[in-house]
């Protein structure tokens, strides 16, 4: 076991190739401008490190995190300009931020045991995949504070349809776990005190398969859903036939046969 | 409350920022030419009337809308190019209202408690969300006319998945409200007695909210949403950060400071 | 009733305007570059053939298509290349084969009584329609193979949102029928016993259906959705009107009107 920690911000555990990323920073896990760039260094130091294969995203307790920190921005209206510049560089940092978690060349899974808000959600709605408690919760409050969650909004409405995307972005209220599943948001539901045992072992399979396909499967899925068919499958078509020149390809075909040649 | 009329077309009521428009012009509330170009007519007045904030579509009665009128067609092919001309002119007047309808700076809710049937069902999806009772029935019938439901399918394909959209094309024959909501179409059932109340109460709490943001939040999806990931980012951004500039959103702000430094 | 057979491949049974399509090959009806290629064949033959008005795809038993062959990609690694040139070739006539089944223009039933795979589901999701029994599963399973299924992506991506196609993706693993409906990959589930007679019964009462406005609605379809909603409407206006000019369309309404006459 390797452990990474920035105190009170992300920590970071490695295990079996399972890197779990636990958001810190308070109770409500907010993404303060100095989560969003420590989380961002982080995803940045796991897209290389070759002894980690897959990403957990985690907020211990009962909020998974809770949006952007509304202190932090109510400090920076005292600013000259009443805070635009601060808030440029925050969206900036946190938009950035978002990009590389969803375009990270390695599998990503939200593990999600209870609030999950504005760009909280957009967190989850930019993993790969999403398992959850059935306490977990997911909101997009904008409309309540007068505003509108327009950017958590860009990666939720890539995970459900417009209907499901205005219910949360006009009611503003926080949607139960059965709701998010339904509209696209969770992939499966596990009891409380389950969730982290049924992840990690999901995890640690994964962290086992071959992982040049995996990143560029990845990588080809983000650009060809994009394309009309005709083109997409241009794209894809050589991607797909590189796989099947992977040299741990090869290997698995080879252990196979040589396995099933032991047999007979 | 403030009632702006068109006898048996389109007919409007504005209760507290709510405006309700119900389609008349019969049982079948059919879009005859008429009917669609007052609708139009009647949503471009909303769009800039700062009294509304939230516009309800409705059909009264046991159908919300049946599509185009087929009697007026019929008369038309009497015409010596046996319709096209009117029926150009139809299409292009019926597209035209679907776009300003999707395109309305403010929230827009169906609510269904009947029948919606080609172009009405384009309606239904052309709406922000739609509330419907469990006797509300979806269906594009062109099929079994002879013709496809090319046009609502526009509308229709941006709500539910291929499979679905295929399922009410090719089959032609209407499906429940159950189906219409687990494909996409629905947002919520409520008992067709409660239907009104729930809507409304819906739409007058939204109808409280800074329209600011709203509008340009809503505005941004729609352009987002066609874009890759990165280029949607870019796009929605600065449109977010002037959402936390917005004076309705600092009055917010101020507000919740000051009941809370009252408390202290 | 007519046949044309490829015997121990794609045989084609075509009755009352339904093409039946079914995948031979053994018992795991795999896409050998043969296969491939006799369905390919098959579908330009049946695009064509105005007898034909619906095609209805499975593979008999309890496997739909099991996907590539993967005894045949084997051989060829022991070719100069380890099998890179055969590869090619293979899929890029799979994918040529999927695009031309996508966009036949013919209204396209997967009939699936049974395990669909890799290339198996992305026949699939490549349909219009799909209809499946209860002991269906979907399945992707190129992480346990050191690979990843990229090109069937093309295809699955289209039908499901993104969490359900990296549940698919990454999990490798079976998921079953009821899983797949609500994904979005599967229209119904019929008992096994009737499945063939509920798909049979919808698609010869489609095949009543006037053809034309079919092929011209789908084929607009495959290119509205993919554009800017006033494009998807500029493109579908048009085409709609073409269906109310119809010959297939004017008679039919000429019959309604004429039984409705004789009637009063």
């Amino acid at each position: 076991m390797n452990q990474m920690q920035s105190p009170d911000l992300v920590t970071c555990d490695v295990t079996d190739g399972v890197a779990t990323l636990s958001l810190g920073g308070g109770a409500a896990h907010a993404l303060s401008m100095a989560m969003i760039k420590d989380l961002h260094r982080m995803l940045d130091v796991l897209a290389t490190d070759d002894a980690v294969r897959v990403v957990v995203l985690t907020g211990p307790g009962h909020i998974f995190c809770a949006g952007h920190d509304i202190k932090e921005i109510a400090r920076h209206r005292a600013d000259h300009d009443s805070g635009r510049a601060f808030l440029t560089g925050l969206f900036e940092a946190c938009g950035d931020m978002m990009l590389a978690l969803a375009e990270l060349p390695k599998p990503t899974i939200a593990m999600v045991d209870g609030i999950a808000t504005a760009a909280g959600l957009q967190l989850v709605a930019s993993c790969d995949l999403a398992f959850a408690s059935p306490r977990a919760t997911v909101c997009l409050p904008g409309v309540t504070n007068g505003g509108f969650c327009t950017t958590p909004a860009v990666a939720v409405s890539r995970n459900v349809g417009p209907k499901h995307l205005m219910e949360l972005t006009l009611s503003g209220t926080p949607m139960d776990a059965g709701w998010a599943q339904s509209a696209g948001l969770f992939n499966r539901i596990c009891p409380a005190e389950t969730l982290a045992r049924q992840t990690t072992g999901f995890a640690t399979t994964l962290a086992t398969c071959n992982p040049g396909p995996i990143a560029k499967g990845k990588a080809a899925l983000h650009q060809h859903r994009d394309l009309p068919l005709r083109d997409a499958y241009a794209l894809a078509t050589p991607v797909m036939i590189d796989h099947f020149m992977d040299p741990g390809r090869l290997a698995t075909e080879a252990a196979k046969a040589a396995a099933k040649a032991s047999k007979a």
